[in-house]
């Protein structure tokens, strides 16, 4: 069925294949009146583009948008935007051995399974470059926050058995970095470690963190489109991700009310919490807190030590993993997952305009019979 | 906006308040001809109810269930289902400290923040009770798939320190312990560690899981609606829970991918994993082994202790909750996860009827031209 | 598949069949801080209940609305509004003919080719008694619009032969005779009419219009989710209505550019249309004039005189139907059209806060950065 | 907000503007193993392409469609399909006068009330050329259909007072007279009257029909998604149309129940109708008889006459509209009518394949326990 839209007002359709002609997104439902240009989306794409050091596959993409409507002199004018990135670098070779046979941890038989073949060039659909669309969708979301002044940041939080040093957090680290750890005395260490793996052929896992701050309270609509159920679904559809925590996450399982509660207090004459160990939502609802989103990420399935696995008449063989490949996700998953938090809370923050009486009323400028 | 609906093509939408008149579900687009009568939704209401047990509310409520459409002569017709459960036991006492203030840990402050003001009884539609639509719908959902030969099954894991031991995994004990445990011996342990938390005006948290099995491979839509991500979103959304993993979860962010990918084999000529890190979940299609969810719950914030807090006009005030709460909400949480989990399933298994031409063209009945 | 709801942010989810236990609707999605009480429903339901005239169906329902959920001290919280309605008249007797037989012009034969068989009693789903709890939710919609100073009014516009006269337009006429003509003296030839049909064992179709006036421009979204599109769906869902009009309607097919397009002068500094044909849409969008909807309506086709059909087997069999209709369906689908229009028009004004940059950033007031 | 998406399972978002860079369409929900290249859509396109005679538009478009997603080795993967075709024709000229005022019968006004401004060359998104995408998409339905044996064909019913004889019906005709008549002789007459129009600088409007057969009993989902009301939304999208019949339409409002009714009778052992004045849908639900649509569309808005209306500073002016416009729309919309039906259908078609319990079990291929 239809699987590839995400949204409700401000909506995202993504498309395209690893080894297509090209990849690309349609975000509908933007307003009107916002500046946008091809560069606000690129300085994104940038981010989760390929070759850009020893521990991103050498696989080298332009990655180049071309935005193909919905602008008009340099504004949105809330119709459609169609964003596209044409591929250009698909070596062509020989996809014998992968076309007929289920590589461990990816998705080819699942594929199979469900459509009864696959486009087996690159993944296909089920590739780490079906996340083009959602950066450049994320781009305009974050620009359309920003200018709201909500700020969406994610980062690298561990590689392996490095973490960051919250002491340490450097923002600027994060764009800079190899690892985007926004701690530069990790990031050396996590490359280190990297490169071992890849000596010994294997690879690596993390986890990665969002932070949003400045959101107002009141965003997320009980009781199935609760912000953090929306994060939820967002995050965990980015490939590679095996679990997501809102706040204290995990650790609230092990804690007692008297610990885990957040005390409210006053600020500047507003209800806040002294604590945030629920993560900036309370009932599904955003509490003027800063969002903290955690994910897991698995460490990358192509690994290019021999591996034992069937191929599609069932029949056992051994598969050497060829081509070019990330030995970690996560560096060039942190802008994915930022961009799907700042579409996600964007959204909310749409469908909540009507949520009182007053603001309908008001807003069309009718005081009330 | 809207939010209390769920699903796509086995769609539910659930109404109510903890000390409204009534709650309920309407579930629409489930299948004509399915057997159906009042017990089979009470056997899982009655999993939720409250008074069973001294680690439980002793509220008293029949939850009954009332089906007022959708099923003539004892089978569904394909129209919408609608069920309602009378409220009964709405204690009439002074909500006055309640209702001015804001209780930590609670959705007091977010649904004021959001709506203006709020149904402060028993915390309206943020209760626990809300999940009694939930339940009922997933009653429903779990009776299709068992016809189907797939099996839902949720069940407590921990209780603050207290975990079970999958070599005494006994099924039965799910609805016969108090704490949903599937180990006897973890139940009594928990029960204990429970008791000292009450005696100390303390609540605890814990983890549930999840498991699904007989689910046939190629269920789940990328990119979007992935069967992760569709189980993340249902899951998140049950109050209280913090965190969301699938198979291995967490663990997957410090291992390498030799360890973490599963190999696959043949069985009965069929391709399946022979070990199942991925949780039965790749690509976001299932891949025929079992599907494996776990969930953190955080301790039930209404706690007896006096707690600082303040109040609508800001106001700090000490906090002294009374009235009748669960010091630990995952007993009877886990029937809502196992709910939740057979809607999203089913709903994900219809969806995927058209996924191939050959489906869509047997299923008329009109050999293709 | 699901499909009882209407609606994006203001949603509507009907249940209930004609002999069930009961009917409804949940209303999820409207704004806290309404005043609302059971007689705002009941008004409008009243103006669909059977048995006020000789011209309508002799069973008695009293059609009394309870409200369930979402409404706290006189105000919506924002939450689902629950609102059922018992039957009480369903009269025991044999539906033996009905239950095996194919009535012409009925939904019997689609029903069982759709679900296998079909609850028979009263026309069961496909009754029009299906409508109560759309009337139900159009009263809230209805209610909301004219706080805004939005009026909708619908109204009987031809009955067979006879027009209504628009110089002699009596709103008060409308709720006052028997034939929800807003012109008594078409209301006294209808009904002889009418009568006439009766005697023959005959029924009689008709028209009916619905006016939206005060409605803002610029509500209806680009290029499916045209105000115009929603409203046609909106309509023609209705049970007996087979074609929709939108201002002049099927006129404009014999027209002239030069005769059909409506010159744009200025009233009160406003750009607004000197003449109406387009009906208040011009591209899918509100333009400030009136929105004008017009719908034809087939006879009931429950006539008392012996018909020819065939039965489940496929034989054929002389049809002789019992029991109490409608000889014309209008009068009482007036307010069913009222509704239906009330709530595609307050759904499209929610979905538009978000359609300009300015309206975002000021709501949430929040100058841009 | 997002309204450029049309289905549920089989869904379509369409973007681009007359004279932007390009418009396209994402379809998603396509099944896997469909036989699709590039000249299935051109096909399609070609028909709606202008340029083609005397009565069409002399703006030259190749409307090339490019596939860039979706399809690998000439099959359809499952994954969304995205066309798109450039435009090649946007004459770059001075369109200060269009863009300072207001065209009656154009949405100028309304897109500026809703967003504030618009992308003034040739219409912007509302322009005729919009539905490209839902041509291409359609050519995608129509083809899946045609593989079920069911076909889907619109032509021009009437253009002014010149009406096609059915006795006369030429289906060649549809795609080889510049008027898209099924009907030679109608199409000469036509062409006389349009070239009158021309003469005077005015338009003409006129009527669409579409038929659809083949389609089984039971596709349309009561009581929101009937499939008349599916059509009636999806038609009415279309620019233009002002009023949509089914079956027997605006005459039924004129007739007798016992004129109206259709007869059961039997053929080949199954139920069907003697007459079908219900245009093939009882109940929302097709009934096995043809599908019948009809549409009422108004005369082009662009006339070369002088026309008075107001700038957007409100002050009166005489509008001179020089260009590139189609005297008629209708040859050209006949296609796209064709397209959004058999979208329509198809989606209704798919939704519906979990409408029984023994549909579901037996697609899965699991005996019910």
């Amino acid at each position: 069925m239809a699987g590839s839209d995400f949204g409700t007002i401000f909506k995202i359709t993504t498309w395209g294949e690893s080894h297509g002609s090209a990849l690309g997104v349609v975000i509908d439902g933007c307003p009107a009146g916002l500046a946008l240009c091809r560069q606000d989306i690129q300085v994104y794409l940038d981010r989760r583009r390929p070759g850009r050091s020893k521990i991103a596959t050498p696989r080298r993409e332009a990655d180049e948008a071309e935005i193909l409507s919905g602008v008009f002199e340099g504004l949105t004018t809330g119709t459609p935007i169609s964003i596209m990135v044409r591929n250009t670098s698909q070596i062509s070779r020989d996809y014998g051995e992968i076309a007929s046979c289920y590589r461990p941890g990816h998705a080819d038989y699942t594929f199979d399974a469900k459509y009864g073949f696959r486009d087996y060039r690159g993944g296909g659909r089920s590739s780490g470059r079906e996340t083009i669309g959602r950066v450049a969708a994320g781009a305009i979301a974050a620009k359309i926050l920003k200018s709201m002044h909500i700020d969406v940041c994610a980062y690298t939080c561990s590689l392996g058995p490095v973490r960051i040093d919250p002491e340490r957090f450097d923002r600027e680290a994060i764009t800079d970095t190899a690892t985007s750890m926004p701690d530069r005395e990790a990031d050396a260490r996590a490359l280190a470690y990297l490169e071992s793996c890849m000596k010994e052929q294997d690879s690596a896992g993390g986890i990665m963190e969002c932070r949003v701050t400045g959101l107002p309270a009141g965003i997320g609509d009980p009781v199935f489109e609760k912000l953090d159920a929306c994060l939820a679904k967002a995050i965990m559809s980015i490939g590679a991700v095996k679990a997501v925590e809102i706040g204290d996450g995990i650790l609230v399982s092990q804690r007692r009310g008297s610990e885990n509660n957040d005390p409210f207090i006053t600020r500047d004459g507003i209800p806040c919490k002294k604590t945030n160990h629920a993560g900036g939502i309370l009932g599904g609802i955003s509490d003027g807190s800063d969002i903290l989103i955690r994910a897991h990420v698995k460490p990358t399935p192509s690994i290019f030590r021999p591996q034992e696995t069937v191929n599609q008449e069932g029949n056992p063989v051994t598969l050497q993993i060829r081509g070019r490949h990330d030995p970690v996700i996560i560096p060039r998953a942190v802008v994915v997952m930022e961009a799907m938090t700042a579409i996600t809370v964007l959204d909310a923050m749409m469908v909540n305009m009507s949520a009182k009486m007053s603001s309908l009323t008001n807003f069309y400028n009718r005081p009330r019979a």
